[in-house]
């Protein structure tokens, strides 16, 4: 069930041709006073990492005439929404009304028929699941299968060639599909940093209490980090890794946001602001001498600048 | 007055301490159907390139205790100001009531002191004048000054360093600061395509009329490439290697403004989006098989975000 390596050079492969290369910058914020890595993973194609996995998934194998079929909080559903139409098949998107509009309004962007379900994202699964069963479509799940997390794998692959020299990269989390891949790909040779929001405690509860831990979830990054329950394939790699899981508030999420836009005119969602937050509040202090690198994985604020 | 390859290698060992070497993306922009080199000088400190001609000159000789003044439309404002006050140096700023209120807000929050004046650029630029005459303050001129171009030129110097493998590369033109270091560092070795707003064709009507030529400017882009006159170092240059400077109507920096958004999560303003606007339009065309690289000169929008 765990990516392999040689899954992650393979998901590359499929994926490369379709996804942008995201930059890398290197820079000492003011606020922090020591160098960081940043990966700007916001200006991939629909906003946000999701799209690696979205591809993987759907250039792994034969894909059904009823096409494929996904619930998302809304850039899980963009990105296969995307690649589905990149690709000829049709895609057919369940999202929870916590999305909210400006995300709601990516997903038919993309050619993705689309139905709000009333609830949270569990609701949006399950309606889902129903459409998968009824129809024969191909069901993409957002974080916790193989092909997914293989495909959010080639972000840290990428990463690596383009000459990350971190010792420590924090990553955020929500489900856990891009940390899972990032485990896979590095298995211990970097060391991985989880962050959470404090209102989204997923893979902390989990790791205190076990993998079947569901949590409630809430604040500004819910609709892109609010898994009730963490992914399996996430929780296995965390606990065999070793891995932390530190907590932010929203105050930290915000303020973190504000300084990617004042100091790297980046405009994020909260999601792609949290890793970050880990740093400017403390929440994560480096060593003496510890490299660091931070990832923001998402754009897609709300409302957007063109709303 | 035309700076040489030697003085923007130098301007290079002064700056590159102090700036972001910015980023670059290979993309297909599905509204453009061929592979583009894009810098993004949008993330720079300051949200444009303006900081490395500050910096250059600030660190090239000796700065009166009356410190510097600068006349601006805003950006360059804003990088005087947070050059100064990077390097300990007193600060004074005058801006044409045309910067706006997102501009003008940009220049106090380095630490400068600020002035409004009444009118346009002209009108700045005779307040800074007088300011100098009086305080004995240093000048910074925002385009037409050796030091400045240099220091724009290593925008150029730095692209070569990263692997830019264009035969083309268009750039947006303001008073010329910016075109006019990437013309003396590339000598010729890349074709340079100036591109303008149509409501301010400062060099189109120079290259045809003569550098005395004194333009009326105005619309969306006034604000960062309104300069009525071009600045003569440009103006020789672009002369002396034949360039070329093409017009885009507001309607089309407008869609390319959305495009930086819909595709690569840039917000950018009007001027930063100027130089993809030529290709969106076809204002120019690459031949067949021309290796084409665009320059996203600048961020701040007005309003920004977190306005």
């Amino acid at each position: 069930m765990i990516p392999t390596s040689d899954d992650i050079r393979a998901a590359m492969a499929r994926v490369a041709p379709h996804v942008i290369c995201t930059p890398v910058l290197r820079v000492t914020l003011p606020e922090l006073g020591y160098p960081v890595q940043v990966k700007l993973e916001n200006i991939q194609t629909t906003g946000s990492f999701k799209v690696r996995g979205a591809f993987n998934t759907l250039l792994s194998g034969p894909v059904p005439a009823a096409g494929v079929v996904a619930a998302s909080g809304g850039n899980h559903g963009a990105a296969v929404g995307h690649a589905a139409h990149a690709l000829g098949h049709a895609a057919q998107i369940f999202v929870p009304e916590l999305a909210g509009p400006a995300k709601i309004a990516l997903i038919p962007s993309t050619g993705a028929a689309l139905s709000v379900v009333p609830g949270t994202y569990a609701e949006a699964l399950a309606a889902a699941q129903a459409h998968e069963a009824a129809t024969g479509a191909m069901q993409i799940h957002a974080y916790d299968a193989p092909l997914t997390v293989a495909g959010q794998g080639t972000l840290a692959m990428e990463w690596d060639a383009q000459g990350l020299d971190a010792d420590t990269v924090l990553i955020a989390v929500g489900g856990g599909g891009l940390i899972a891949g990032a485990m896979a790909c590095w298995q211990g040779a970097r060391k991985v940093v989880a962050v959470e929001p404090e209102l989204a405690p997923t893979l902390h509860h989990a790791l205190r209490d076990g993998p079947d831990s569901v949590v409630q979830v809430g604040g500004i990054a819910a609709n892109a980090l609010g898994a009730v329950r963490i992914g399996r394939i996430c929780h296995d790699l965390a606990r065999a890794q070793g891995v932390q899981a530190v907590l932010v508030s929203d105050a930290a999420i915000a303020q973190a946001q504000r300084l990617l836009w004042d100091r790297l005119r980046q405009w994020v969602e909260p999601a792609g602001a949290t890793a970050l937050a880990a740093l400017i509040s403390g929440a994560y202090v480096p060593a003496e001498g510890e490299r660091v690198a931070v990832l923001v994985c998402g754009a897609n604020p709300a409302p957007g600048p063109f709303a």
